[in-house]
């Protein structure tokens, strides 16, 4: 087994922790009892999407996509497996999209047409993101959108009503859901986190206050941050130290940003135009997500505000700032073409002021030293959040999570999102604001639970969950197998092993033909692969001449010795390829 | 070029851009000039060695190794390049090893025999820590180590004397030096932090202020904690907080550490004495580690107190405090056994207190996730450093930094250990405590500066300094073209190609053979396969029968047209290996 396979456990090992755990009920009351399934966001940060089923009624929220890890390399995404939804397509009655990050959309254009393509009710800016997105997927359906506001009540279906209300977090129009059910009222919002005014007084609780109200019989939480101590930073605080950094920069000023940060880009476009600079847009997401919010009156600002990549040198540097895409240092993104000289319109220079006003994503935190290491060598300032508060969270950390609770008052409290000891770390928070133990449930992808008005319980019953990989045109098509080798042929290499024999004598025709990669440089080390040719003709002749030829058994012989040679030799464990070609 | 590599310019760029970052005098003085080389450890964190040398005499400091990277996956370490001290091992007088982390004493039984053996001088500690690695290597040579302690003053050779001194860092018996040299006294050391007592005064700066008096020309300081704002957090603090959690703790208490973080680990020892709980220590490294500070006196336990993995189930849950590595994450340590279930002796319960004692090294994010989450969900309560203060690091912060530069007066500072940024930033603190920018130098691996007594200069010249990797026996048998294979294959895989041609008639002998790894499941697409061997069918039969059989002409071919064709149908670039066998 892999060791970092082992470390991120799959849904099946860790059900059969979930089991071990917890007393489950054997025959719930199935009377008005609503089902609810992760099919993703549970062991991850990321590829988030879940459904409520009632009888013949299913509403989805969020179909988003995760990025690639350590132990998935070459693939493109991770999206949500599906195969419970399509084989009740005609029961979905609604997709309900809180917000416009990919890891609530971005599985959207894969599998819209395998769930027989719903109406997804979402706000006016997601819809657009929505929309745009699907346009660069050519075979994918025109999605039929219903735009939804703050305070809209919708009727899902028969049995599923809508509340939806608006939440403070990293982009516009992000909202909650009050799902009402015939098992009681759901609440959800993906994400969120307070909004503070300039006086650091947290904003908009009273509508919290007021869906507590209601009776809320189950809250559905982000524990992104559940680990984290104390409140947000202010995005006020942000702004003001962002202001400060442009305030004093002698040059231009670039600010690397994820592209979909759409409430802090409009922050910084207002302190360009406070302090003079034109601001050119560097990164297609960016753009195009700008070019959205807008249309949309998210983002105002004066004529000639914003100014193309091509303009940038009829302007003095002080005079300019960048807004770029490629904080997390991926490969092929803006600020790396930049930092390594391949940007068309900007190159480093000394004087200017790099800013990263962005989070660090667990794995990306090589690349990123590398970019800063680069952009500093050319003679860059560089201003990261570790120096001075210039990113602020998305996700309400601990006293903010334990206030919503307190405010919402649930009587059933399901942490989402994230990895386990998140989301044990929020059940813990849920604890201390008197919920009892016995009222939060800490569930795993694909885990069916059953929430009836009397309460609720985990169901013996699983839905598959398991990861389904994007890597090219394919989705789904490259499996576990196919990853393993992967691994392994990153670690040790390989040795392609061709003996060419008679098929009558079981000579050889000719000398055996020895291919590697990854694993040694062979042209200079052609004894050892004059040791292995040898060892080859060894293991053929030792085969006596009146036994047929077996190629699964000389290849079982071939790959086992040759194995064992070399890592005598080497103490590298290559994945050998024996080919045995009679002719 | 491989987009991660271009975030880690190795040194052939970096020095490029050195040169064009700063003017170089032509003609130095040479006379009483001391050059200075750091092989390593200047273009990342590890991989520490540096040398003086002064005409036929070369001093070393320290013999380091690096741990792999992404961009470098498969090999086991990462140690200096000594092409250039190979050829004047003569000359070398001395090996001054600083202190026992392995990013510097972890190449000595890879490069010693190659440097003629040379005599080391270290602390009793260090010397023991390098002995009893020295026996794992069977063919590694018998050590000849000189045992210092602090103030002593050592002749090396005829020009360079060594005034060493003690300096507060994770490891006990870490020591500084200073260097005598015809060009000036050189201050050296490896890596410090201040020393606080409880009331958290730090201790033993008037060390540093007699330094200063004595006239220091040139101080070579550590970079690695330069960016990070303020003072370093108080041993004594960790301390109380580990205190806190091992007396509230109910039942075991498993702390994961770094096996060479000693000083903590002595301290660790007296908690658990304290309230009364046995260690048993699980990690080889540990153990000897231990041992090797118990010999010495650095450790001192009262009979009993440590006990084996064995004896565990003899005492009760709150009577035991279990040590282990593996805190990072690494795949077969300790820790990760023990959450993985494949621990011997030991199985993860609820009640268990699990404590994270160690810093992040940047790329293990993602596995020590997995590791909490793995832990989390057997029941255990977990403790890391972003929670409490239960992990102080042991390289000075920036006032730390800037408070040892007031205090030596150096009229030069070379910053060195870590990347380039963390070095810019070093010289930003030398220019706050008035070291004028002109006296502060930031050079690259391989780098030469000269240093005189009227002043010091980078020259033109460079020395060797590019990555030489150690993979199972093999040390620099494995270059940039393994590395890059390894890289296609791990994000892509690989397809070979085999047809079998009659010599003579140029046809196909047999179908061509197929094999694919890391690519897609060859099983589950045949219909793709049969396309490939309908394709490679076609190009051969378009060569014109009177056409002499070229192989490599074939390989391009099929190589081209078969990967263009996968690439069409998939989005995908394999590794196209095409064999032409003629029979």
């Amino acid at each position: 087994m892999n060791p970092s396979a082992r470390a991120n456990p799959r849904p099946a090992a860790d059900l059969e922790r979930g089991r071990e755990r917890r007393s489950i009920p054997k025959t719930p009351s199935q009377e008005d009892a609503v089902r609810f399934v992760a099919l993703g966001g549970l062991e991850e940060v990321g590829r988030n999407m879940m459904f409520f089923e009632y009888k013949n009624e299913i509403v989805i929220i969020d179909i988003g996509l995760q990025f690639p890890e350590e132990d998935t390399p070459g693939i493109d995404f991770i999206i949500p497996n599906t195969t419970y939804l399509e084989s009740k397509k005609e029961n979905i009655k609604a997709v309900i999209i809180t917000h416009g990050h990919y890891d609530h959309i971005g599985a959207v254009p894969y599998l819209m047409a395998r769930l027989g393509n719903p109406t997804i009710y979402t706000t006016a800016l997601t819809k657009e993101m929505l929309v745009k997105r699907q346009e660069e997927f050519t075979n994918a359906p025109r999605l039929d959108i219903q735009v939804v506001k703050n305070r809209d009540k919708i009727r899902l279906s028969e049995n599923f009503e809508a509340d939806f209300f608006s939440v403070t977090h990293t982009i516009p129009d992000t909202t909650g859901v009050i799902l009402k059910t015939p098992a009681g009222n759901l609440v959800h919002f993906a994400e969120m986190k307070f909004d503070y005014d300039k006086e650091g007084k947290p904003q908009g609780l009273e509508e919290f206050e007021k869906i507590g109200k209601l009776g809320i019989h189950a809250l559905f939480i982000d524990s992104t941050n559940a680990e984290v101590p104390g409140f947000s930073v202010s995005e006020r605080v942000v702004e003001k130290n962002l202001e400060d950094i442009v305030k004093k920069a002698q040059g231009r000023v670039i600010i690397g940003i994820f592209s979909s940060l759409l409430t802090r880009i409009a922050e910084v476009l207002k302190i360009a135009e406070k302090y003079d600079r034109r601001v050119a847009v560097s990164g297609l997401s960016m753009k195009t997500n700008i070019q959205i919010a807008q249309n949309l009156g998210y983002i105002k600002t004066k004529k000639g505000a914003i100014i193309t990549l091509e303009e940038i040198h009829k302007y003095k540097d002080e005079k300019l700032l960048i807004l770029s895409t490629g904080a997390q240092g991926e490969p092929n993104a803006s600020l790396m073409r930049i930092a390594s000289g391949e940007h068309r319109q900007i190159e480093i220079k000394p004087g200017d002021t790099v800013v990263f006003s962005s989070s660090v994503i667990p794995g990306n935190e090589r690349s990123i030293q590398g970019l800063k290491d680069n952009l500093t060598r050319q003679g860059a300032k560089v201003y990261t959040s570790k120096l001075v508060d210039i990113h602020s969270t998305g996700h309400a950390p601990q006293e903010e999570l334990k206030v919503i609770m307190k405010l919402i008052k649930p009587r059933f409290v399901i942490p989402i999102h994230g990895y386990y000891f998140m989301r044990a770390a929020n059940a813990e928070l849920a604890h201390e604001v008197k919920i009892p133990k016995q009222n939060v449930f800490l569930i795993d992808n694909g885990q069916v639970i059953h929430i009836a008005k009397e309460g609720i319980s985990i169901l013996e019953e699983t839905v598959p969950a398991f990861y389904v990989m994007v890597d090219g045109l394919g989705v789904g098509d490259v499996g576990e197998v196919v990853m393993r080798d992967r691994r392994v042929l990153a670690q040790e290499g390989m040795v392609v092993v061709i003996a060419t024999l008679d098929r009558r004598t079981g000579r050889f025709l000719k000398n055996p033909d020895i291919i590697s990669r990854g694993f040694i440089y062979l042209r200079e080390n052609k004894d050892l692969v004059e040791d292995v040719r040898k060892r080859i003709r060894g293991i053929i002749g030792r085969i006596p001449r009146y036994q047929e030829l077996e190629p699964d058994y000389i290849k079982t012989l071939i790959r086992d010795q040759i194995g064992q040679f070399l890592y005598n030799k080497t103490r590298r464990r290559p994945m050998i390829l024996p080919v045995v070609i009679e002719v």
